[in-house]
């Protein structure tokens, strides 16, 4: 049986702050004996739940590892019962490149779980939270942006679970989150995600989308630092009751939901996110660069709703998403 | 003599609407008898003012192009009194790999001027500009963004000018474009710009920042399009009047301005682009991302007023910008 | 079980001419949300046998691909009695970089079957193909040339096969294309080949290899599509009788028919492509560049026949083919 | 004064056949005291005049290199009256990487004279040739090919000079050269050109293009070395008479002879080079990629004359040259 | 069943010297019918043991290579009793570019055993060794060195191993190979690694480190070239006796041993390599790099004993070796 | 007349200590509105000469700026009699990615000067230190090292020069360096050198050369922080005597002092730095990597000396210096 390389610095056992590394061995050409250094808080106070926090699944999406660092910074033992484990870039050598993926082996780590403990950089860093992170948690909180090219309105989601209660219990916490919107996902193609890990080992899973584009503002952090108080209040690791304001329920009842692109070019949005729009409306353009005097091709909403998420960067390509629209419920 | 080898496939003295290209001669690796094929449209109708319309004078800037796009695909010469040229990609190679400066010779289009005939891509364009675009031209609009590295309020802008009629005469087109801000700028550093070179001639010239991360809203681009027709009816290229609403006037005074980077990290706003702040109010703080557990260094405005620009990716670095900031006046 | 997530846009059991993608669900640090877009053209007409067309299973082979788009843009229902499946790009990210490989993933699609559902882009058009494509076919026709690296005379190729009936009806379709040469191969190692993929599913397959040298000129584009049509013809999906010209049928008995390289350096062939040659002959001299004056290293023929298939840039490495010869039958 | 720093390793005044270097000294990242070594051959037999011949001028054209290297190993000093200074590889750093241009400064050592001593690399071999070589000789022949995205029928070429008995002589030179094809050019931009260094020399200049797309066949290169030792017996340095054989003589009269491209795609030639065309016939069509089922572009001669040259690669840019048409006189 | 496609050149029953390589197919963009040629020499006389020689398993180590390609060259079969195999440069790829991994796929053949016949390219080559190499061989020596980015003292290694007997011969063949330093190692991760193939085959294996930085000195050559020599004698291929000069006996009990990296910057080494160091002394400082005026981080030694192995750039990151010591024993 | 954008953070004139940066305006794609932040220390007490100090004018030379970040942290002003300034990395977009050259622009900063104020990144740094520094300048002392691919044996050097009273005080103060070698250089090719710069304002100026390889040793360093404390010492700053020890003083009397390489290969040293040979003695051997059992190419001393200097990748290609022979005095 092969044994997963990577050693954590933090005993997840010991009362108080620790602030460490989970230590991944990678020889490369740039260093034969080098290791990747992933930072990592263990906040822990007498018995009681754990919660475990990610930012930076994806390298290119903020709101999370500010949030995160800025957490583990200020965090006081004292004010915990239970345990939190922070790991502010989870998918830790995209987020230093700035890249939805790994620059070391293209790992996507969100669709690549369980992972392998003799696998390429990435899979090991999913097999570690399976087996090692995953197993030690009651609620966790993996904190998703946009990224580089894609931007959505802010929200929290979960998933429709076969267990029942599980999902309700993840509803509630989604609740507790209380992002500006609220999505209930039924994902189509969940193969190799975090999420489906951590939920089909029972855990209490929210997941969000608090913007995009590559950066984050003074409102989307807000969003996220009032929604980790939230969750761990919620979870009963922090004390008192979150702090609850208006939600808008939204639901993406099927492939309507999503207009695609088939003509390359320079894309004019017509809309702003969070508008509402009818089926039918032109929510985009689409300009051919390689001349001018040419009309451009429209792209109409499937299906009456918010414009929810668009493609970020100024120019689009076949088959990018131009828009995802969701019905509020 | 030297003679730039651009040739266009347009007449500028012939009436109607003309689509064509600006070619350029460039033989390289992959087309050794090759041509860079700039678009451009010419509109004329009679006598009258000419007007020189360009976006992507950084190709990472995406209001210009997309609003010129649009104008070279609608624009009827019978509703123009004089000549409009319009150039929505002015680098055209940066525009198509969606850059700042050239990929082909790393070139800084606006920092190049007057350029060479016999130099590189990027002089090529500038020398062209200068020596046989310019020289057409009565009134000069350059639509410019933040791009992927910067994000602003949206602002048109003019410059302190030595002759104070030629001033006057831009600050009333600035004015006319009309955008929620406008900004008077006493530049430092004009060495290069083709804002130096069109104002040289004598000619009016109007430049902006209308938005940036890479990326146009539907809001900014109203304000880009909205601005063109009221300049070309300032102009007196289009018949009718200006469509005037409130606009802020701001000023930048000294230095303070500007706050840089000294502590390269993960970086946290904590304020808003066109909130107002006061001196010595942190407006970011910048998290150290190798280990959790450290306090973020502080950065503070130098000055009160209008948060006006910002760095936008979410990392930042040594030198980079933190926070740009204008005062109303 | 894991689901191909490649989707058709067209409907293959739908009477008439559609022209869609198989759209390939691609999550990449350019575009989160992406997907690659293959073209296809299904066109169909009452019942009768299926043809699968296929050309850029390598990427920069280009007379498959200028054939198949051509008809796909001619082709009249009408004039169909079955059904014609038309992909002019099978690996078309390799298509688009112009190169032998997958850009994405570095896979060569012609050693990649049966693919995974769950694989590499390269992979999952590889089981798209057995799983879905395959399975509707009765006839198949991959056009291949020598690529960027390797010429060849114009030839129709099938395989030694252990069923000597299916072996009879591909030597029949091979006869039918007619190419001016016509090859009987035994793969050595034939392991991941579409070829071999379709021919175990017992479809009627024939291959080519018709130019080379990452071009096509305008007699090989001839050959193409006179093979196609008669072809399609053969199969009796179009009318008529195939148009047949005189054919050259070669064989390749065993290894002395290849020569490879071991001294690096800039290549002179001898012999042009498609003249005799006899055993002993020298075919190519090899020049040592770092120097002159050296005398360069000869390459002779181990087998006299035809020469077939050359190196085509004008440098050489270690361990490349300098010449394939074959043997007149 | 700045000196050229290239120190050639051989004695231009000595009799006999010398092989060496043109040493160029280098610092770069790979090599703090590197120097590239430019193979060279000099071969001198008493008084008479000297010939330089130079091959891969541009990297990627291998006749030159070829025929060069094999006269270097050849060549006896005995059979020579005079000096011939052979350098196969002209732009030796651009020959090695197989490309136009440099890999070192991206220089087109063909657009780059008189260089500079204190330049790039390309600019100071340009330099030493402008003033230590081409000071030297007596008549020059510098063998071009098409490269590697060009492709034409073989033709040695002069050009139309100020100097009628200058020309007159040059265009002895070339008929003496005796390819196929023989072409009289009026060049448009002669700027930075090796052929006008050695021109305004006072040299006789003899330039060719004998095929192309990065590779040789054994017809051009026996019309190479057939064209050396035809021009080096009619300069009088090898004995006996040029042999002579058909040539067809071409002139290129106006821009009519130049197709170039506006439609990116797949490009199908509907005619081979050599084939004549009548003005008006379509030469070739160009398919777009991203979807099948659209009518493709045409593309027609627009002169009547010999089909001379054509873009290579199958994939084709905005402002690629699409076809070269000479007329016959 | 997979074959492994490598094929030999050489027959490894032949009496006599064999130059000759290991031909790898690898087909790619540059090479549609490449090939990788590993050079190999067989050198064999009569009967007796066989041993295996190999260098470069990293790329960037040159010890190895050198003393074996010089043995190659020199080895005459009268000498030699039995067969010796040498492999100068066993990750051919990987030692062509100068780096630890191979260019092509990545791959580290060190931690890649058993390898994969239809694997990637490194695969291959640890395919066949672990099946046609191994399979042949009594006594395997593999010479390592630090490669670029690490440096050691000279030493000879063997494992504890579960079986005591081969242990013993391993210890006694390490001993006869005779360097500076003889180091016994219990490997915590072995898994991959050509040593554990081969000693789980049940052979006598020794390996090395013999220096670093990506270069070799005069004295680590020495220490090669004598080792090998050794080596052969002890294995009775060679006759005589080897040459035994004093060795520092050295062991690793655990990981005190290892002193790593957590503040990225630039590396001054305060002892030289072979120095005596007592637990708790500094052995190295890191600077910030930055900025100036900040105080260094402290590396010390986490056991007494001999400074072994040491980072070698300048500059260190995160994660990376700073030191190795070794206790005398 | 153009401006050096460049500005220094710190006050030259102001008595202290005081750790700034020279800022220097860098518009890129990666940063609109970046700087480079190069950084300085500047001490200053009382009146008195001013030393400038540098390290990595090349990036990959490491003894410079260990031992002047080390300085900078640890000086204190009441030591200092005059003015310290102390940049320990030169040109520091090459020394953050450890290369010889600036990544930004190629640029060598040792041929460079004097430099452009609207230059690129490089010759803005060489024009700042010619007008800006120098012109403050006493006594500079620039520290160089072999870098990535040559090592030397460690010496301070001095120029000759017409000045003769001028180049005493020069060899005074590398007499006061007192590195374990002293070299007398006369310069061929002194064209763009921060020496020649230095040297033409009739400052005393002192190179070194004190290892190599990309990488520092203990003692190497050790040789670099008395070398500075003693040239301060020299000039007065600060307080007592250098501290002598014995020097071989060196001399290169003309080009026999350089082997160069014209077969590329496998290079093995046969002598160590610092060892005598003999004219006409092997001092390396150059094996070729393509084929086993190829006699080596050997090199052999043109001059008797001491061995100074050599190539140190394992590699080596035509033109690289294999071996410096310096004579003592």
């Amino acid at each position: 049986m092969v044994i997963n390389p990577i050693s954590p610095t933090v005993d997840f056992d010991q009362d108080g702050v620790q602030h460490g590394f989970l230590k991944l061995p990678y020889s490369h050409d740039q260093s034969a004996w080098g290791s990747i250094m992933i930072p990592i808080t263990v906040v822990k106070n007498g018995t009681g739940p754990t919660a475990v926090l990610t930012g930076a699944n994806h390298g290119d999406e903020y709101e999370g590892p500010i949030a995160l660092y800025d957490l583990a910074a200020k965090i006081d033992p004292v004010d915990v019962s239970g345990r939190i484990i922070i790991v502010p870039a989870f998918n830790y050598p995209a987020f230093l490149s700035g890249t939805r993926t790994s620059p070391i082996d293209g790992g996507n780590l969100n669709r690549i779980f369980p992972g392998r403990p003799d696998g390429t950089v990435t899979q090991k860093i999913a097999d570690f939270f399976q087996y090692q992170i995953l197993s030690r948690a009651d609620y966790v909180l993996d904190i998703h942006s946009g990224g580089r090219t894609l931007e959505f309105i802010p929200f929290a989601a979960c998933h429709v679970l076969p267990d029942k209660r599980q999902e309700k219990r993840c509803v509630e916490a989604m609740r507790a989150f209380n992002a500006p919107y609220s999505l209930m996902l039924l994902e189509i193609d969940s193969v190799g995600m975090y999420d489906s890990a951590a939920e089909e080992l029972g855990r209490v899973f929210v997941s969000t989308e608090l913007g995009g584009g590559g950066s984050a503002s003074a409102t989307t952090i807000k969003i996220a630092k009032k929604g980790i108080e939230n969750f761990l209040k919620h979870a009963g690791i922090l004390a008192g009751d979150p702090l609850i304001e208006p939600t808008v329920n939204l639901d993406m009842p099927d492939g309507r939901c999503y207009v695609s692109c088939e003509t390359p070019g320079l894309i004019e949005y017509t809309v702003e996110l969070g508008e509402e729009v009818e089926e039918g409306q032109v929510v985009a353009v689409v300009h051919e660069v390689t001349r001018t005097g040419r009309p451009p091709a429209l792209y109409r909403a499937g299906i009456s709703g918010i414009f929810t998420g668009r493609h970020y960067p100024g120019m689009i390509n076949m088959g990018d998403i131009v828009a995802v629209i969701a019905v509020p419920v």
